[in-house]
């Protein structure tokens, strides 16, 4: 399917319900969000459907969109890459997705119609093409976009940024909406559990092959203490690699039966390696897995994994 | 002055010093390595003047840049803003700077040229129009420009970056360097001396004005436990106002006859006018001050004038 297909079917449909994954980033409610607006303006009848409530930081989405009741003639998924990540309240549409707009290369295509985009860093890059194809964007829009483009690309900062990913942001913001207070929202504002969870967790820093490597808890006791819940965990993960030195930086999380394990690397060293040695997996530079048992079982075999596959770096 | 003036300038000198500031950060150092390989390619000599040494973060723009030595017929200022800023070593070419390019609307005029942008973001979208008059870039420039231009924007995040930062970033990305590298080592790179003491820090977080406001201390003690430098403190006054519902987020840094303060507002609260209060200044949303004595006084006085701001809030 063609982006021009795509932009023929949605002026083609109408009373549409927009689809969002499961645990929503900035990505899918943002390019959700904008597709509803856009919708709304060629005046149909569009509405977001999301997993649970929504963070605050992601309430500014839905400003002046008022609920819309009406019952369903076209689905369509935004940044969806397989129907199990449709959120279980929803699962009932998984069998009858009429457009995915996607921007994962391992879609399932178990939609009736997919645009998968893998060049495209935020399924928003596919989106603001929509929007140009249709000719509608306002600051809404725009600042709608901008969100969920800045979200998956932490800022422009990851790899999967592309000059086209700039092209667009310069476009996006020649429109009318603070862009600086979107990325203040996004990347600069943590609970006050958060904050003390990341104490409690740096002091439980334990490094290994001489700094290497470091390893990084986050207990039950932990979480208790500090008020935290799970929202507060996300990006956590990223410290231990961006300490100087280190190769393999490992988060354990304490579960009821074991620990759950998020290792990052840097590229000489293969994240999904590790992880694959203990039944897990995931990409070169970020992967995890699952240890059963105790704390001390659970580190020492991954330190051990880990050692290993740092000793093999010149 | 015009930037084809400032050009045609380039074209015509020869043997050029290109100074950078003190404390040099990305955006001085970038600027002037990238305007120092335009040069050489130009078939001139240059050689860019830093500041003691240059951090490590930093050594991959003088990568093949061997140092030359000459007399120089020509000095350039690059991002600094007054000669004052020149670094101590390179003070005696204060009065004999030829050509000062900057984009501080507050530049003093202390140069013979003066080229001076105030709608860039960095230096460096200054150096990359340069480059594109002078007809030359590669990757090694515009590695060097991307340096300049992330590191002032903090990652296109700040409120300074415009659509054209965005534009000119999609252009240096066609070349062949490893921007997401550059990041990291820009952004999520830090000391294990740096993570202690942000452990250290983060367990002396004091809430008043009911959580409204947060008082951080860096003292002379958790430095020396944690053996930070100044060089690791870089960021850290940005963390108080990052937990939510903080409008006035505060940094006391023990020194040997007080504490200097460093204070973040959110737009609700204007940083300035508190630290006006004890003799410092600054900008609406990022201010500085000192206040001599205990850290019993300075607490105490800091936090009963940003309680009189925010209760001035609605």
């Amino acid at each position: 399917m063609k982006i021009t297909d795509a932009a023929d079917f949605i002026k083609s449909c109408d009373n549409a319900f927009i689809l969002t994954h499961r645990s929503p980033d900035g990505d899918t409610l943002g390019s959700a969000f904008a597709l509803c607006r856009i919708m709304r303006a060629l005046g149909k009848k569009a509405q977001v459907l999301y997993d649970g409530q929504l963070y605050d930081k992601f309430e500014y989405l839905k400003e002046n969109l008022p609920d819309l009741e009406f019952e369903p003639r076209c689905i369509i998924a935004v940044d969806i890459a397989d129907s199990k990540l449709i959120p279980a309240q929803y699962q009932n549409y998984s069998e009858s997705v009429d457009l995915c707009l996607d921007h994962h290369g391992s879609n399932t295509g178990y939609a009736k119609r997919t645009y998968v985009d893998e060049k495209s860093a935020a399924a928003g890059e596919i989106i603001y093409e929509l929007a140009e194809l249709l000719g509608i964007i306002d600051s809404d829009i725009a600042k709608a976009l901008y969100t969920a483009i800045a979200t998956d690309t932490g800022c422009f900062k990851f790899s999967n940024t592309t000059p086209k990913t700039h092209r667009i942001a310069a476009k996006l913001m020649e429109y009318d909406f603070d862009f600086s207070a979107v990325n203040r929202a996004m990347f600069e504002s943590f609970t006050r559990e958060r904050i003390k969870l990341e104490q409690l967790l740096l002091s439980s820093l334990e490094y290994f092959a001489d700094g290497r490597g470091v390893c990084m808890l986050i207990s039950k006791e932990m979480m208790e203490l500090s008020g935290a819940s799970d929202d507060d965990i996300e990006g956590l993960a990223a410290i231990p690699r961006s300490i100087k030195g280190v190769y393999v930086g490992i988060t354990m999380r304490e579960k009821d039966d074991g620990y759950k394990l998020s290792v990052r690397t840097n590229p000489l060293v293969n994240a999904c390696s590790i992880c694959a040695e203990v039944g897990g997996g995931g990409h070169p530079a970020a992967a995890g897995g699952f240890i059963s048992g105790s704390l001390k079982h659970a580190k020492e075999t991954i330190i051990a994994i880990s050692e290993k596959y740092i000793s093999q770096v010149n």
